[in-house]
């Protein structure tokens, strides 16, 4: 939970966001008690797994950042991070990942089995949806979007499509990479921020100026992933590092060397805070949480 | 595609539907070109396998029992089937099922790889939710509820966990047994003809009981797979037979014999049936379908 040298009033931010993201996800899911227990277990350990809950922050940034009221926005908050918590547990996969630690404790389907930690990320997307449904068909038309072959699964899929092809500067390669953090990491975070702004009944423009500061903020956020990935310690993130230059996979690092990953970091940031101009509620936590994506340490 | 001696009408009517579900599924789903090309054409190979479409089918008969245009109902028909395909495709992966064919042909992960198959599950969730909002936030609600740890998933889980459990006539596997089916299949069939009662503008009433009347008739249609299960080739099923003794699963002949599975089908058949009185179109087909899901040869 903890990031490099955060100001003080955004870690307090931040957990004001995971106090109301816990609160709404407790809402959210059936108990552990309710038939099939097993799968319920499942879907609740990996939700309340101590995740830093940023996409849910992001929510409750961007709906304040619109004037919005933090309960319209809960439902929201549940449903990007139930959505984001199904990725990480079909991502943590033997057929896909195959990681045995996330966030310092086993993977879904170590926990559990592999069948059961299928079912419950199955299980949590629909749970997803349902949340989104509280807030209108456009934030489930978002979430759809960002959630399709279009957004996280299409990234996701190039991400493994390009595993062990060879890694250069070339253009193809460049233009596969941003698709892959687009879909996998910034299609998310952007959906994120619009479906605060939807909670709180902003402006088209509005809506759109979320969109680009999460496109940005996003694909600053990936690449600091990367870039992590490639100097952290496991023990320091909390799962296996070392395992993109591993599995051979196309990252930021690989094709274009630390230093410019860091520059193309900033980069995004830049572009992320200028985007956050129109908005007439204050922005000012959305600017600092996209300065802590970028400059964090885990 | 061949039902054991349809009706005339009927199988002009499956035809039909097969017509109209083809083309809402090929207008719902990005092209086979479009990036990442693998995900997109694993989307495509499972939903176009030459699936029977019966949950369309059901959507489009409800539809016109309560006098709805056949084109409102076209994105529900598109929705039941994507999601209806991606529990196919999970269920059938090495960690679940392990089937190698389905409807005659390799499984998804057969005929592509298994992170594929999760991939191409995952997006086609999305996609039926992308479907189904152009019905409105009701039908939504209806699809994820299916959906979730509560419908079709919730059934899966049961299954799997019961597979190896001891298998008799006590009140707990008959509870089980009935929670099973319930979910992994009635839940779909039910929310199939619920939605095509929402895209109808059916009153809550009718709406009530198109839900159960999918509901018996999805008992019906479970329990004649378990028997067709236990007593058809392979060749006849287009997938592998006999599995379900084979991995000692749960099902009506396991707990009942075939002869009270036969009687437990048609017993939830009649009842189907019964509730389709107060509709105002014509049940004529809803009534041919709910008989045809019962009297099936594969």
């Amino acid at each position: 939970m903890s990031w490099s040298q955060p100001a003080a009033s955004v870690q307090a931010f931040l957990a004001e966001a995971v106090t109301l993201a816990d609160r709404a996800l407790e809402e959210a899911l059936p108990p552990a008690t309710e038939y099939p227990a097993r799968l319920h277990a499942a879907m609740r350990y990996s939700v309340f797994a101590g995740g830093k809950r940023l996409r849910p922050a992001l929510v409750l940034a961007a709906s304040r950042a619109c004037r919005g009221s933090d309960v319209a926005c809960t439902p929201a908050m549940a449903a990007v991070e139930l959505l984001h918590t199904y990725t990480l547990i079909h991502d943590d996969l033997p057929a896909m990942d195959d990681d045995d630690l996330r966030r310092g404790r086993p993977t879904c389907h170590r926990a559990f089995d592999e069948a059961t930690a299928i079912l419950a990320g199955d299980a949590l997307q629909a749970q997803a949806f349902l949340s989104a449904a509280a807030l209108g068909i456009e934030a489930v038309r978002c979430l759809g979007l960002a959630a399709s072959s279009r957004g996280v699964i299409g990234g996701q899929q190039e991400d493994l499509d390009a595993e062990g092809a060879p890694i250069d500067g070339s253009v193809a390669s460049q233009a596969r990479l941003e698709r892959i953090h687009r879909g996998k990491t910034a299609a998310m975070i952007s959906a994120s921020c619009v479906l605060g702004g939807i909670s709180a009944h902003a402006s088209s423009q509005d809506l759109e100026a979320l969109r680009r500061y999460g496109e940005h903020a996003g694909l600053a956020f990936q690449i600091a992933d990367d870039l992590l990935d490639a100097t952290a310690t496991s023990a320091e993130l909390g799962k296996t590092a070392g395992k993109d230059a591993e599995q051979g996979k196309l990252t930021y690092v690989a094709v274009h060397g630390l230093e410019r990953a860091r520059a193309q970091a900033k980069h995004h940031l830049g572009l992320a805070l200028a985007e956050l101009a129109p908005l007439a509620g204050s922005t000012e936590t959305l600017a600092a949480l996209a300065r802590f994506m970028v400059d964090r340490d885990h």
